[in-house]
């Protein structure tokens, strides 16, 4: 039995998304007890956002889903990490793959790579 | 100018710490504004520990600190990612070289690889 530690983070434990067979960090998100279990349920990575109050099915609405390979729990049980397999490419809202596409260089932001897609496009359906 | 969001977090933002040329994932830590500073300023990863409530050189104790190759700021400025040297080999406090040494498989916890050091002995000197 599987079991975290969500006191710290208020109900959530943060996730790190990764993939699978580059070890590119693609994303940090959250999950309260009820997105773990949906996620070991349905093979899919399953979120809590902050933002909507609810549960989130990454690519519920990109198609961009991620099928979950492998799950990792750090020594103290507070953080998550899933390699996973990116459907689509893209893990981020803006159509970067990596959400992490800003590098800081000599004190500024330097954009790393160009979007996969178009997030007007794909979020405006 | 680099303007993180530390307002969702509570004045912290995690930051996640990857081993630069493996792209292992060694750690999660947060950081407040004094420690983003700090490690800008020293090159060595410098996080807020939230159970000792202070700035926390990673390794002041065990030696074994990080080398801050590159940093990465993600879509909408609220977690960061360390590319690191972790010197000593060790990130994880138990000794492991990850804190992400605990695998989900069927249900049940399984640890993989063998601690690089004895914590008791590192950390009683």
């Amino acid at each position: 039995m599987i079991e975290l530690n969500f006191n710290k983070g208020n109900g959530l434990v943060p996730v790190i998304t990764q993939d699978y067979t580059t070890g590119e960090i693609l994303m940090l998100a959250y999950m309260n007890q009820e997105a773990f279990d949906a996620t070991l349920a349905s093979g899919k990575a399953t979120y809590y956002s902050r933002s909507r109050q609810k549960l989130w099915v990454k690519g519920e609405t990109s198609g961009n889903v991620q099928l979950v390979k492998e799950i990792r729990v750090d020594c103290d049980n507070d953080t998550v990490l899933f390699k996973v397999e990116q459907i689509g490419g893209a893990a981020c809202h803006t159509g970067h793959r990596s959400c992490f596409y800003k590098k800081i260089e000599n004190g500024s932001i330097r954009v790393i790579g160009d979007p996969l897609f178009d997030p007007e496009e794909v979020y405006s359906k």
